[in-house]
């Protein structure tokens, strides 16, 4: 034979690459673990006590997700160190509008070539976002995939489970004509339209990720970088109370594509879209791309992350504690009999 | 402005595709749901019941995982028909090595651009995966994420969760010197080593996914894309005994690297290869790359797909029961006092 033996890392893939980079930040997602994590790092499964003393009927609620092509953004960035705070805070955000409470979520990480750096910047952030959700990251996966993944890119994906007192799951089967729905702001894209985000920016108007654009704090890259917002710490406290009927979480399809999902068949949404000033980041992106305001909404969060469907009576009480915990809030419009549809007016 | 309004769907992500393929495949998912599932499709997270009430003490067991670069060959073969299998089955025999039944799982789809019949038979293959499993396909994310995937390449990925009796979790802390290890036969290299295989049967030999090489009874393709076996229904029956005191599931890592996961740390694992013949595949990949034998088993399975570590008393029993469920297996080592690891012998 006249070539070297072929081994598994010659081929693209190295083991050992993987084995180092779990071993770095192991300790980042021990500090995730409590009494509830059985066993540690290296099982073939994660192991979690089902316990829920004080529920009467506890039911689980789970989601799995990526964060688009936002990574596409950190790689021309050279910063993927808040990525794991949009996936965990995506997947958070999701089954809060179950009304659920976060228990253990894993992370997925695939690419085409390992890079120790990126993978640990990317573990961490999430251990550290589950920290901040009172949430055991309880496992992960990492593949490196050559011929699969364009070199340099990476998808992150990540799969949460939480639990749900059955008699307080969202949506409530109760809203009516007239009751109000709130908006709290977003941090930007969140995770969402990112593809038309770079097209519209880079390529069509050929901006750099360096770029300053007007009225922007700082660089188009850390804009679109902002990692995504969780209203688990500002909304959770508020499920107690009854007069929260629904949430929807604004991601993929825009205001109208989720609030509908939340909504009784014989509703109709009505949203005021002028009662917001969507960020400045949707304006370029709009500007630049030539987009038109429809498609805008369709695709982008426009500014509202989350969507709650709130009893009527309550809504400016529902306001006031929302922004007292920090975020900003308002009466973005209301229920109505009609079609079931979601109306931007 | 001297060019169309840019869309979405122009810069190469289509919600409209995506909606109609989930409304393709949502009958396949449906099946898979019983009474335990609540709310059906559409939610922002799906629900499950936890209710476990012939358990003292459920604790809940999580898995994440890929199928790494096997869904290169079902690109090359223009078959994807198989992969639902193949994610939904690794993550069914993680779990079952904690000794855990399934409850639910989650898919994620992740591709440049949908080719709805490519998620089509992705999801409905998982989805038949979920019910040989008993297992509820709750919820599943697809992502067109164009820049990040090669064209035409996709990646798939899955959690599963599932749950087993706190008394009956694996492995148990009691095996000793001279327990005996039993292989159970695998169906081709699963889902690992599948860039290492790639290298050396079509870049160094050259062969064509429609080749059929000696000693084999279909094509190339046929041979490379046969599902991940489950060993649920097999070994799950027997963990009500308590003589199986681990399990291991042989991926990436191969037999040393995966065994030594489940063994106590006082003990060493020895593992007569000259038990069992690896399947012809793993030859032809061997001899085309010039790949060393260590280096085979490092990566593959090399024909075993599960080992159990059970009581030196219950061996043959056990591997009578095996092979009746329809297994082939047999006795393939021992354990014995030394340094904690796995000898290939």
């Amino acid at each position: 034979m006249d070539h070297e033996p072929l081994t598994y890392a010659a081929s693209g893939v190295d083991p050992e690459v993987a084995e180092r980079a779990v071993r770095g930040f192991a300790g980042a997602v021990a500090t995730t673990h409590d009494e509830r994590v059985l066993g540690g790092i290296g099982g073939f499964g994660g192991m979690f006590r089902a316990q829920f003393q004080d529920m009467e009927s506890p039911v689980l609620v789970s989601s799995i997700d990526g964060v688009g092509t936002k990574t596409a953004v950190a790689a021309m960035a050279g910063d993927f160190s808040q990525l794991g705070y949009d996936i965990v805070n995506h997947c958070v955000n999701d089954i809060l509008c179950q009304g659920a409470q976060p228990l253990f979520f894993l992370d997925y990480f695939g690419c085409s070539r390992l890079d120790p750096v990126v993978i640990d910047q990317v573990v961490s952030s999430a251990a550290a976002a589950c920290r901040d959700a009172g949430c055991a990251l309880l496992g992960g996966e990492t593949a490196e995939m050559p011929g699969v993944y364009v070199d340099g890119e990476i998808d992150v994906v990540g799969a949460i489970v939480g639990v749900v007192e059955s008699a307080r799951r969202l949506p409530r089967t109760d809203p009516r004509s007239g009751d109000k729905l709130i908006g709290i702001a977003s941090d930007g894209l969140h995770t969402n339209g990112y593809t038309l985000a770079r097209q519209a920016l880079f390529s069509v108007a050929g901006h750099s990720i360096s770029d300053q654009l007007e009225g922007m704090e700082g660089t188009l890259g850390q804009e679109l970088l902002k990692p995504h917002r969780t209203y688990l710490s500002s909304v959770w406290p508020l499920l107690a109370q009854e007069s929260v009927l629904a949430a929807a979480h604004i991601t993929g399809g825009g205001i109208a594509g989720n609030l509908v999902r939340v909504i009784p068949s014989n509703l109709q949404a009505v949203v005021e879209t002028m009662t917001w000033n969507p960020p400045t980041i949707f304006q370029h992106i709009q500007r630049d791309g030539g987009i038109e305001s429809a498609e805008m909404f369709r695709t982008f969060n426009m500014g509202i992350g989350m969507i709650l469907v709130v009893d009527q009576d309550a809504a400016g009480e529902i306001v006031q504690a929302l922004n007292e915990s920090g975020e900003h809030a308002a009466e973005i419009g209301q229920l109505r009999n009609g079609p079931h549809d979601v109306q931007l007016v």
